[in-house]
């Protein structure tokens, strides 16, 4: 396999040469109808990505195709799904995607099939559900569980909480709604207390999520739980399961009604597809979303096998971020769901890219010339519009950006006014904001000038359900992980948040000197 | 005054020549303590900013005294609170701090005295409060209400929500929250359903909420609230307030209970000490509670006041972020409260700073020549520090970063784990993460080699309380002023939100061609 640098590569040159698309002027007038109609690539679930207001066209597309062609970035893709240790520095298998199908051949390591065993789990935890879901399985008065409270952090809590904001709604209207799903993450006892005051502790059932079963945070937040379980006369071991890896001390532990299990080859970022995601999602929403979530991530994934980098939207996504990042000196993406259900989706890519490329070295540890992974943000739309667009139309940074929309929203409840519903206008929105970014409007008052050239692009789907959901999870994954390639990075480690915890345990001991004693005073801990 | 771009200036070249303080080597050993202790400025409600992080030192912090002097930044402050024309694009005064206190002279706006209309506002709605509270206006069945649901976008939505969020927990605790308050903002009909779903609307009061009384998704929300009124065979004129100018169609309107109102000077994202915060959060907090934030933020606006940039942290604050932005050629703020109550408060920030100054032309309309606002994202720690920040240690580029942390929690458990409490493991975090973006960590592995010389800053209280909550807003407000102020922007206007809503009214109208025409058959609109 072709483990080069980025700027190594036979292509960097040709990148660097071309002349970027001008936007403004591509994107007006029959050429831009005609650029809507033909950059648009097939997605899971029926979605469409469409990527015609970028500053590519068919001479650079032919040239990302020629990167694509040389890093071997599908061929890396089936290294990866067909366990090669692609996470080197922790040697590790990296396997999320065989949670939800198998891509290649059989993964056996240390004599286990991976897919077998990732199934095998998601059939416990849809029995374990079910029997909660039947009144098999109740408190120790004999009362079904209402409610389930995850307690985890980074991504044993961003992405399952985007996952169930992303469908409570859904589920609400279509009668699958089980259980109240809340999560408790922050080591801030502030957290925690608000979550316990606003549930009913007795119907509970609390997921422990920490693949090493060491996580501080989480720790701690079971403690704060099992305290309060204590203190409401009731037994802590009749309310908890545990999620996490088969060596870890949670595992196999009477502490727990039952525990479920991942394994070293699922990344916490990319945790949400197996028992992390799994077992919050199947109590909260039954064992059937969840696993329509899982179909729709693997139909992205299997879409995400096509060499042809016109026929692979997470490909080709990739691909212009780097072009932009690289080439065109973009530091920034924002996320922009023209949904409310997604509110919290942008917080989950931006552990997933932030994490998984903010890197300075390759994946030999030596330090690379080239900016990698940029900063992510985002609000759902049209909220933003009213916010932070100003600057995205105005200011004077150009910030790539990621629009996603549904042509039906999730409830049944619309409202007619001057002749338009809520979605016609919400979606109106998206369609007016590519153009507005795009084509921008001259002004004599250049107050009120737009200079456009403001790239973007969109995912449609037809309704955020399940399925299209998964599939949205799995495209950005892909992407990650295709940009890593590029980058030549190990987007599967994350080295750079250890010496925080590390320094943390030393003011913890008392450990400290300097400044670092300072800041400690100042923040009265001691 | 002197409205010179700050490239005009005379000491535009001193800042260029200068030799930005090395943070890594300053932050070590016996110098990086004494940092600490002198790098400190006293803010309201006994708050500290520290800026000993920063690449400043004090013959850097002489030029930046320069710079504040040289752009009269204080007196241009003077100029906005005293009452001139500061929004010279939209012939507005700026008095959102006149809200809060007195600060110069009576200003005297078309024969009002201004200070005297906001405290009349704000006993208006205390009484109308306090009413709600006693029982005594109750709804049509007789029975009091419970909930207050705010209804607006933007402004009208972000800060109110933030300061409701960072209070609600401590009003718990405190025995001082009357009502729970609710936010419906996006025009995504699924905003409304949800929220609706989620409340008793009998029970309800909707805070209806647009300067203008035009604003597109408030009003179709709105019928989405009355439709919901209706259909429970409630009364809507019975349930709703309006919060608007004097000369809006929704201003002393039969429709409404009763209308509170701000005027022209009142930018969205600086309302929330208007009658935009102040009626939902004296509904939800009592009054008291209100004229408290209130209290804090007035503190913090006279502190502002002062010439002497080591007196002023909001000044101080505003000219490093100049420093950083245009010499040192960081793109990105992030914002990072340890404090699970100020979730949203970096969603605010992020309208305030980048809808005020995310512009290229000057306060007269000229292109300028250099970067002015950068962009603005960031999350609650500890969870940010196992998500992104693995980019802001080890990624390519430097992300300048805002901590904020207390002593004290809010409510009154926590819970002690391994000789610590979880407020003591928050803090130990917070003084971890500032060394570690600070000095690095050497390593003859690269993967765990970390560079340092990342920058920060920390605002540190005693406890969030209505009065530091209150100081913190009025510090941010002061701080994205002063840079305004520098860049010599129009800080309070958003012209660049009108070419959107125009190109959306273009789509609901039919009246669309070339790619705009495509985008809406893609979003199905049409």
């Amino acid at each position: 396999m072709n483990w080069t640098n980025f700027d190594k590569l036979n292509v960097y040159e040709a990148l660097d040469s071309l002349t970027p698309a001008d936007v403004k002027e591509a994107m007006a007038g029959e050429s831009g109808a005609e650029r809507v109609r033909s950059y648009q690539i097939p997605m899971g679930a029926g979605q469409t990505y469409c990527f015609a207001a970028k500053n590519v066209d068919d001479a650079i597309l032919d040239v990302l195709q020629d990167l694509a062609d040389e890093a071997e970035l599908i061929d890396k893709y089936a290294a990866l799904y067909n366990g090669e240790m692609i996470n080197t520095g922790e040697k590790r298998l990296v396997l999320h995607q065989l949670c939800r199908g198998q891509l290649g051949k059989d993964v056996l390591y240390e004599g286990v099939n991976k897919r077998e065993f990732y199934v095998s789990q998601q059939k416990r935890a849809a029995e374990f559900a079910d029997k909660v879901h039947a009144g098999e399985l109740v408190n120790e008065a004999g009362e079904p569980f209402t409610t389930a409270v995850q307690i985890g952090i980074g991504g044993s809590d961003l992405g399952p909480r985007a996952l169930y904001i992303a469908l409570e709604n859904w589920a609400k209207v279509n009668g699958t709604l089980k259980m109240e799903a809340k999560f408790i993450s922050n080591v801030d006892p502030d957290d925690a207390s608000a979550v316990l005051a606003g549930v009913d502790v007795a119907h509970s059932l609390f997921v422990l999520v920490s693949k090493s079963g060491t996580t501080l945070e989480t720790l701690t937040n079971e403690s704060f739980v099992k305290d309060a379980l204590s203190k409401a006369g009731l037994d802590p071991s009749k309310h908890m399961l545990a999620v996490t890896s088969e060596t870890s001390p949670l595992a196999n532990n009477p502490e727990y009604l039952d525990s479920f299990y991942m394994d070293d080859a699922i990344g916490g970022r990319y945790s949400s597809s197996s028992m992390v995601g799994g077992v919050i999602l199947s109590l909260a929403f039954g064992p059937d979303v969840f696993a329509r979530i899982l179909a729709g991530a693997a139909e992205e994934d299997e879409l995400s096998k096509n060499k042809d980098i016109r026929k692979n939207a997470a490909l080709m996504d990739a691909l212009i971020g780097v072009y932009e990042r690289n080439f065109l000196g973009y530091n920034n993406t924002a996320v922009l769901p023209y949904s409310q259900a997604l509110a919290r989706f942008p917080a989950h890519l931006q552990q997933l890219d932030m994490e998984s490329n903010g890197k300075s070295v390759n994946r030999f540890g030596e330090p690379v010339d080239y900016a990698t992974g940029p900063v992510i943000f985002g609000e759902p739309g049209t909220n933003g519009q009213h916010s932070f667009y100003q600057l995205l139309h105005q200011g004077t940074d150009i910030v790539p950006l990621q629009f996603i929309g549904y042509k039906n929203n999730q409830m049944e409840n619309d409202v007619v006014i001057q002749d338009s519903t809520s979605q016609q206008k919400l979606n109106a929105n998206v369609a007016a904001q590519i153009m507005a970014f795009a084509c921008g409007k001259d002004d004599d008052n250049r107050n009120k000038y737009f200079a456009g050239g403001r790239p973007s692009s969109i995912i449609v789907g037809n309704k955020l359900t399940p399925e299209s959901l998964g599939a949205l999870l799995a495209h950005f994954e892909n992407k990650v992980m295709f940009q890593g390639f590029v980058w030549n990075l190990n987007s599967f480690d994350q080295e750079g948040v250890q010496l925080g915890k590390l320094l943390a345990k030393k003011v913890l001991a008392g450990d400290t000197d300097g400044a670092l004693t300072e800041y400690s005073k100042l923040l009265g801990i001691f």
